[in-house]
């Protein structure tokens, strides 16, 4: 990475910075919206569902889907990734200190790997990914098919960050780490920004349509205003924090997502409790298996010391599954069960879904959720519904 | 239906005016290429895979996915129920006649069922959908969802369309054909003209980036022309024959593709004999569920007798499950296998390779693939793949 005096602050307009720079290199995803989902998030639930003597809450959620499973790579990561190389080439001396060949490093046995290597691979830059030895084989062939030297620490997440940091040491590459680094911050938050503007556009366009069809008639029309709010999920901050920078100041709330199997919900723990939770003692088998990282620290600054958040949630395994069957059958998008963990917050969370009742009112939310990545195999999903 | 004499002729030119009659109904769909299929199709297979002794095709394929699973109701389908429905509301004295109340029928275990409940429900036009008993429970409860009246025909198709002759006899609805009608073939045809407008739209943003890029150096690059080709799926024929008129007069050629399982590909058969093939004797149990029907007479007029269609080309059973898997874990889109067997036919058939190679030279093709729908569940999908 670059070094960390040189890296630009950490506020909204450094991510309108961080979109030029990455701009040309990440696709613009699409938002789509979908009337089933948004009448089922609309829609109170069963009382048996929620346990008796409940009264379910009645939210007006109006659903948008920011799908950054169509991102390169398939996932948002690609969006850090190229930042952070970027901005490598940025730094004074880098390149004239043979900073393209002494390359970066990575560990990632996920969707960071990937983006790391291609956005290397894109500036001739060599990549090293330090992976488990567990990790699918898919991922590691896509990995080296992006053009990355993958270079192994051994069965599970243990001593791989000491196998980056020996060739660190060895060959003089810069580390390029998953969430832990303003960079990557940046990077992942231009998913965020973009989300806004395409939802203001998307909204005007309906008005106008709408205008159109009833002779000039729009202006009864509920005002076009952009989101009330973004779920996104969390695993080590990196999107989390980023989406909530990219909405500093917009009066858009933002919302972390997570799993809360096996402890997976170390955010949400830490943030009502006031303090991060460092690390997991086991790491948590849950299928949303992108979430099962723990919050890092620069994250964690944006998302309560800063207060950028404004409340996490957690789902279970049953409501993560059931989301990841909705995104497939109607939103007709392939995702990972990672990126339904939002959907199934504003689905089946009924502490959400009151508060969202309470705070969107009649008028209802417009309500963005981050749709992080679509990198799962066929085999892998069959198991997951087998 | 609207009376066939009160139809438009089938030229290009009424594909240009069923698209002002549906355009606000319809999705516009996207249209995505793929970097990584695009290389798999321009890479000559394995000599083991196509047999020993003969040398594999070189074709070179730039490939573009027109995305009609993210239509409304989840496929091309709704693109001729809506034209039919708002061709039938032209037709002079329908409404008068009570039109609305007595509705419309159609037959289909599929697509065209929610496709015909949705455009009729949302013109306030009663439905009704004839079905086998064995037609799986999600598509019989989404096609009452969208407000039809399902009237069971008995197990299997057997059957099914006399039911329906009974309905229109006692209450005097229209019949929706699925294909045999000029106003679902032109309703269809919008999808083609859509993608050849967008593939174009894209080359010259594409053309425009690149010149930014190399500083105005662009006139080197590739001419911008739009399609060379397009494969689309071949059942009753109602797509094809569109996708085929929307192309004539542009020089783009368009190719048929069926399963060949069980004698699935009577289109293919029929052309290249010259004789229509009516009817199953027993309809093909392909995991291309969707293309198991054989050519109806209006798009074989299109299809053969007018010399629109270029080709037709069939896939093994496993082409297409490997061409499905692809859609869903390179492109992110669900997609049902009918959908895939253009992309099996680009990736597989060597017959199909060996006529690109020769017709589009160094240059190559700009091919087009419609991806004609996503409606699979995911227990299906798990099935499929187990």
């Amino acid at each position: 990475m670059a070094g960390l005096s040189t890296c630009p602050p950490l506020t909204r307009d450094s991510v309108i910075q961080a979109r030029q720079l990455i701009r040309s290199h990440v696709r613009l995803t699409p938002v789509l919206t979908n009337k089933t989902l948004s009448r089922m998030a609309s829609t109170p639930r069963n009382s048996a569902a929620i346990g008796s003597g409940r009264t379910p809450a009645r939210p007006i959620l109006r659903l948008w889907f920011k799908c950054e499973n169509m991102q390169r790579t398939g996932a948002f990561k690609a969006r850090g990734a190229f930042h952070a190389i970027k901005r490598l080439q940025q730094e004074p001396g880098w390149l004239e200190s043979g900073g393209k060949e002494k390359g970066v490093v990575g560990y990632s046995a996920g969707n960071h790997a990937q983006a790391l290597a291609l956005a290397a691979a894109e500036d001739g830059i060599t990549s090293r990914i330090v992976m488990p030895t567990t990790t699918r084989p898919n991922k590691i062939a896509a990995t080296k098919g992006y053009g990355a030297i993958v270079v192994f620490s051994g069965p599970g997440f243990a001593g791989r960050e000491a196998v980056a940091a020996e060739i660190v040491a060895e060959t003089g590459a810069r580390l390029v780490p998953p969430h832990d680094h303003p960079d990557v911050i940046l990077g992942q938050a231009t998913a965020g920004l973009e989300f806004q503007e395409q939802v203001l556009e998307q909204q005007q366009q309906q008005q106008q349509q709408n205008s159109i069809e009833e002779g000039g008639g729009g202006g009864r029309r509920r005002r076009r205003k952009g989101l009330d709010a973004i779920i996104a999920p969390c695993s080590g901050g990196g999107l989390l924090s980023g989406t909530a920078l990219s909405c500093e100041g917009t009066g858009i709330r933002v919302f972390g997502a997570e799993p809360e199997f096996e402890g997976a919900d170390d955010g949400r723990r830490g943030f009502y409790s006031g303090a991060r939770i460092v690390a997991h003692t086991k790491t948590p088998d849950t299928v949303a298996d992108g979430l099962a990282g723990a919050v890092s620290a620069t994250p964690w600054g944006l998302i309560h010391d800063r207060g950028l958040v404004s409340g996490m949630y957690a789902v279970t395994e049953e409501e993560i599954l059931a989301a990841t069957r909705l995104l497939l059958e109607r939103l007709k998008m392939w995702v990972e069960p990672s990126a339904a963990v939002p959907l199934a917050v504003a689905l089946y969370n009924e502490e959400f879904r009151g508060m969202a009742e309470r705070e969107g009112g009649e008028e209802g939310w417009d309500l963005g959720l981050v749709v992080s990545g679509g990198n799962v195999d066929v085999d892998g999903m069959v198991r997951l519904f087998s």
